[in-house]
């Protein structure tokens, strides 16, 4: 049983940040969307200076068994291969953490290859999901189990000092389990979710539409109607491991009472899955960017998040997210250090 | 006579480092924007491993006779209001700079108030300019002043270390100046590039769309047509003060082979005059956000610069320009730090 204890966000929190974020020196509205983050921060927090120190990001990575389908244009073994460059510090979402002043977790949910270095977290729970052209992703007991590993990683970061949470994600395939998770959950077809991933040509676009068109029928016969069905149950029919754990992540993060950050489409489908089975995690999730992913748009306007950044970033590991993490600081900053109207002795009033 | 030694940046170094971004462990374009800003840093900094350290803005403020027309929803004693506000570190771009790692540098080149505290640099050309309504802005001797304002500030902040440059503006009436600065440098109309600032109501809007016609005509007739005519000499007509400074801030930062970023629609109206004044500083200017004001997205087409940002900000002081220095130093050390495939071994062929 999956239970987090997680607290909605109070409406009289967000009018008195309001009211406070409109007696800032400068005209209300002019700094747009960054007063809003900077108001649920501060609802977040509980108080009238939010701040926000050292962040993490969890980076889940797990294999796909659908790859047999010819759905990526890289071979499943680069997960394992991303996942030692991770720890050797030499990816992309390394140099960004480095950056934007957060913490790179790396946690093996299903990687399927000989064990790695040390540095991972490894809860390996499987070696890469079932085919979900053919078979489940995984058991419901492993789905479970892959949600906690990803909920124990988001702990340890809190416990040592993340005051804003971010996941990461890292799976060949991964963006063809999206596909199918986001259809089910939200009720859409396949090829209103499924893109191009990491760069496939037409004729293999093509078979990643129909691969997850057919995943969605399996899995449709044995669930029903996938928009009404337990969350938990279309998660072991479509996968992924690390989407599972991104999920864990976002619940654990929530119940922590931390502001949480979505990447791209495979972690916000991991946010989406978070929601579906706590709706109050979404009180506590930001988007980091907008994916060039189509799916990326349709889970954003199902949350009803705006994106932070707008890159044509596409490449995943938390990258988005975390690259967004100063636009959150700065945010909380003109909440808690900029001077009032009064204090700083600046007129408010119109020319008459 | 007003003349920087700009150096445009080399082709050779873009398409090395372009080469370079292409063999780094991801997907090749899957960091979207952030591998086009990254490859141009390394071109400015002649390295493949660009590297941004501190950053500075430099916030420059003036006065505009034109708000005699009551052309904004503040007085103008606001302006000297908020330079003090910004010395005292109670402004949105003082918590701003401070998350993104960059010094503030606060300019008073035209304010029209007593003398005010110190820690600013005050070089103050002239108290205001002229309602451009009825008279030039300025002498075109008081511009070229203005414009060495700028640039000597810049030079201070470089030589205290600053890696990248942004400039701020602050100036009760300044997008009126900045709308007919722009339809004059552009051959745009008023209509085309004037927006609400910081907040008019239609009556004031439609004054200020008048006015701005108004001045447009007043210059043509004593320049001709005003694309055609010399940049300085439009500046003179149009003003501001701020605005003049923001050039010259621009032009000693191209000089110094600094990347330099945009801000709002007052400080790209400066970028712009620097541009028309010597165009390789274009090769050295990033835009930091697109602002809700249209001229803003005008100026930004006319310059050829996507912004890194859009969050809907309407504020200045250089508040979008310097929340993009995080992305910059992404970008730079996405060059520098991550692996290639090679060195990391990560499979770089697609599936048989």
């Amino acid at each position: 049983m999956i239970h987090f204890d997680i607290q909605p966000i109070s409406q009289a929190w967000l009018t008195q940040a309001q009211a406070h974020q409109d007696q800032l020196t400068k005209p209300p509205g002019s700094l747009g969307f960054l007063e809003e983050i900077g108001v649920r921060l501060a609802a977040i927090q509980q108080t009238l200076r939010p701040a926000l120190g050292k962040g993490a990001v969890v980076v889940c990575a797990g294999d796909h068994g659908v790859t047999a389908e010819a759905v990526s244009a890289y071979p499943s073994e680069v997960t394992a291969q991303m996942v030692l460059n991770f720890l050797a510090g030499g990816a992309a979402i390394n140099q960004i953490a480095e950056v934007a002043g957060a913490d790179v977790w790396v946690l093996d949910v299903g990687v399927n290859a000989p064990p790695l270095a040390e540095g991972g977290l490894g809860v390996r729970v499987r070696p890469g999901t079932g085919n979900i052209l053919r078979e489940p992703a995984m058991t419901r007991a492993e789905a479970e189990q892959a949600i906690r590993a990803g909920a124990e990683v988001a702990r340890r970061a809190i416990a040592q000092d993340a005051t804003v949470l971010a996941a990461g994600d890292m799976g060949i395939g991964n963006t063809t389990a999206a596909s199918a998770l986001t259809a089910a959950l939200l009720g859409l077809d396949a090829k209103a979710v499924t893109g191009r991933g990491t760069g496939v040509d037409d004729a293999r676009y093509q078979k990643k539409v129909q691969v997850v068109a057919t995943a969605l029928r399996r899995a449709q016969a044995r669930l029903g109607e996938l928009a009404q069905a337990d969350p938990l149950e279309v998660l072991a029919e479509l996968g992924g491991l690390e989407i599972a754990a991104i999920a864990g992540v976002f619940l654990a993060g929530a119940e922590a009472g931390l502001p949480l950050v979505c990447d791209g489409f495979p972690v916000t489908a991991g946010a989406l899955l978070a929601c579906q089975i706590q709706p109050d995690v979404r009180d506590y999730l930001f988007a980091g960017h907008r994916s060039v992913e189509p799916g990326h748009t349709r889970q954003l306007e199902a949350l009803g998040l705006r994106p932070i950044l707008e890159l044509n970033l596409r490449l995943g590991e938390g990258t988005g997210a975390v690259l967004s993490f100063p636009v959150l600081r700065a945010a909380a900053s003109v909440m808690a250090g900029m001077a009032t109207f009064s204090q700083a002795g600046v007129s408010q009033t119109m020319e008459p």
